[in-house]
């Protein structure tokens, strides 16, 4: 990268949202924050915590529709594992001889029990199930928390010569269950986790790329890009919690894929630390016409092939403008055709989603409760689609729009959308 | 593909404009028709033939370009070698055995040394001229011309049983040296001739995917496509000769890109016979986040992993309005800076590309004599440039545009386009 388009001269560091110890913010056996859940308070629902847009309000309609749709029985109280000990699991498989070849790395450690077991699993149903009323059959041995390439290229020399098995750890949120340990694995295991190597290490405003570590999570990627003035635009459901490195490993999918494509489309370099030796190109062209893309080998490797230390993504300004918008459709046949249309002519906002009646329905029931001139809005809503237009509440189903650009381009796209979807009956 | 979506029964069978012996319409030692070539007549040159817009009209300006800037003498004519006779090269390497063998497979075939001689090189510089002044130290022993999918796995594993070399060919408008002969090679090679499996297999409306047998050539497959409806979008400068087989192994890259992608955005499933069996996936989705995608690893691969067979691409509603335009700038710097600024504000239209002064000036060269009521208007247009917005001749650079899609879209795209150049001093 020329001089001249460096963003900034130092790597920029950044303080994550997620803590070393991922289990002092987080949940140790579910998902997400542990201050963020749903919880009965004299038999109404409510969602704990501030940091989302229904955190303590009342949700009138969920507990009845739990009881009836799901059979829950709200009076029987779940007893869920406690957090588990060190006497849970045995000690880590490492002779005295390899532990001190490790301590001698002179990178962060832990051998605790709590360390391995938040690092043993993804956030299957599977692992979740196992968290709160099983065990796991193997854990990883030891943590290792590398701060930089440099560190990733000594713990994988050491553990190809001394026979041990390396599982890179990021978010923590896969559901390829790429992470777990294989039950019968007797040779020792790292859990290599990546996040304490989250700096953005440089940001070219002209070509708009940015080479970042890999452990940098979703939600401090984008805060720290906005502040530069940029997006990645990469917004898979886990970005909260899921890392860079992940995304690459397991070849994620974001939400607004439609601007800016998937995790394939946004690489442009990456640095893979294997056994082999450092697998990278040297060139920082965006493509190349010669040969195979081994970055399409590594995308999707889970970590089998190497560590994900260093990344370049392409960026984008920032938009202008961020709007919501949703269409309601008869049903679902009609919400199809018209994505169909969409595509057909190929203008896709950044995000457009199909819900069936079910998440419909479940949409409506997570809602708050409103305040006295929301519910007459909603109301006189109500009575338009089902009365006045026909549509059938079992039926119906909802597009969700997500709009970004200028003023000018999303007004232009918006009218598209909803002049095809006028043509399917959607509202 | 559901029955339902289906466009039409029966594989169409195309006819293409390239014969399957290509020398009769082809130069067998230089780029493209034999009727289509620069000539010299009473000292003022001229494009002959019918095929290009420029056929059969004088052009005056460059034949005093030739002389001047390339220093050529018109007077001194080239003598090039005679199309090549039978004695000019060794018999095919091939035993009476191998020979007897490959007749059995009763796929049409060739010993001709003027069939191995046009399928003994791609279209480089080098390649040029070896034909006009030289002699290929290797050339291929035998032509074969499979008809599907079926003829090559036969023709796969007789070479593989035999220790044959396979040089698959399409086009034959490769620069990367692939389809060329390697000099020390003992072993009998046969060049796969792709040109005859040639078929639309099916062609799917509803998700916009055709299967195309890899022999297509790009005129071919854009015609039979536009027929139905239909475009690629794919156009390499290449189109016209090189075959969809050729784009999937040379991982070949379009001048409409923006709009349509690149080979490896376009192509959802390929299929792959190789020695060790047949490379393909059977799902029909176009992208899976599960693993590594090879596709990436057949895209460039050049022939040396196997022979694509059949290709599933992505396709689209041939656009309503298809226009071109031109941005002139007083020079390349601002000419970057807007391309920059495009990039920028991701608004590229289907093609764009800055030419710099040395290319501006060969455009204008190459231009045809013009009606006395153009020269009118051009030389308006040349003074408005020159002497009102002082352009100098010798720094000025043009960008050229193609816009595609219905009206409304392509005038906001313009708009878009023209106004961002204003602000470079584009005109």
């Amino acid at each position: 990268m020329p001089a001249s388009n460096q963003k900034f001269t130092d790597p920029v560091i950044v303080k994550s949202v997620i803590p070393k110890h991922r289990q002092d913010l987080l949940k140790w056996n579910g998902w997400g924050y542990k201050d963020s859940q749903f919880v009965i308070r004299d038999g109404v629902a409510y969602f704990t915590g501030q940091r989302y847009s229904i955190g303590n309000l009342t949700l009138p309609h969920l507990a009845p529709w739990v009881i009836s749709v799901l059979n829950i029985d709200l009076n029987k109280y779940n007893v869920f594992n406690d957090l588990p000990k060190e006497s849970d699991y045995p000690p880590p498989k490492l002779t005295k001889e390899i532990y001190e070849k490790l301590e001698k790395l002179n990178i962060p450690h832990s051998i605790k029990v709590i360390d391995r077991v938040v690092r043993a699993h993804g956030h299957t149903l599977k692992d979740i199930f196992i968290l709160k009323y099983g065990r796991f059959d193997r854990i990883p041995d030891l943590v290792l928390w590398p701060k930089g390439h440099d560190d990733v290229v000594k713990i994988v020399k050491l553990a190809d010569e001394n026979d041990m098995v390396i599982i890179p750890f990021g978010g923590g949120t896969a559901v390829s269950g790429a992470v777990e340990c294989p039950t019968g694995e007797d040779r020792p295991i790292i859990s290599l986790d990546t996040t304490q190597m989250n700096r953005i290490l440089w940001l070219d405003e002209k070509n708009l790329v940015a080479c970042c570590e890999s452990g940098i999570i979703g939600q401090d990627l984008e805060r720290e890009l906005n502040k530069l003035g940029f997006t990645c635009g990469h917004e898979p459901d886990s970005y909260e919690f899921s890392s860079l490195g992940g995304w690459v490993a397991t070849r994620a999918s974001g939400m607004k894929k439609n601007t800016y494509g998937n995790i394939e489309d946004l690489l442009v370099h990456v640095k893979m630390v294997t056994p082999k030796g450092l697998l990278q190109k040297n060139c920082q062209v965006p493509r190349l016409s010669c040969g195979p893309d081994f970055n399409h080998v590594i995308m999707g490797s889970e970590g089998s092939l190497g560590v994900i230390t260093e990344v370049v993504l392409k960026i984008r300004p920032v938009p202008k403008i961020r709007r919501y918008g949703s269409i309601i459709f008869y049903d679902f046949e009609d919400g199809v055709n018209c994505m169909r249309e969409v595509a057909r002519q190929r203008c896709q906002p950044a995000s457009i989603r199909l819900m069936d009646n079910d998440q419909f329905k479940f949409g409506l029931i997570v809602k708050p409760q409103s305040t006295f001139m929301e519910s007459i809005v909603d109301g006189l809503k109500k009575v338009y689609v089902t009365k006045i237009k026909k549509f059938d509440p079992d039926r119906m189903c909802v597009m969700t729009l997500l709009f970004e650009g200028d003023e000018n381009e999303v007004k232009v796209s918006e009218k598209r959308i909803y002049d095809i979807a006028a043509t399917f009956r959607g509202v």
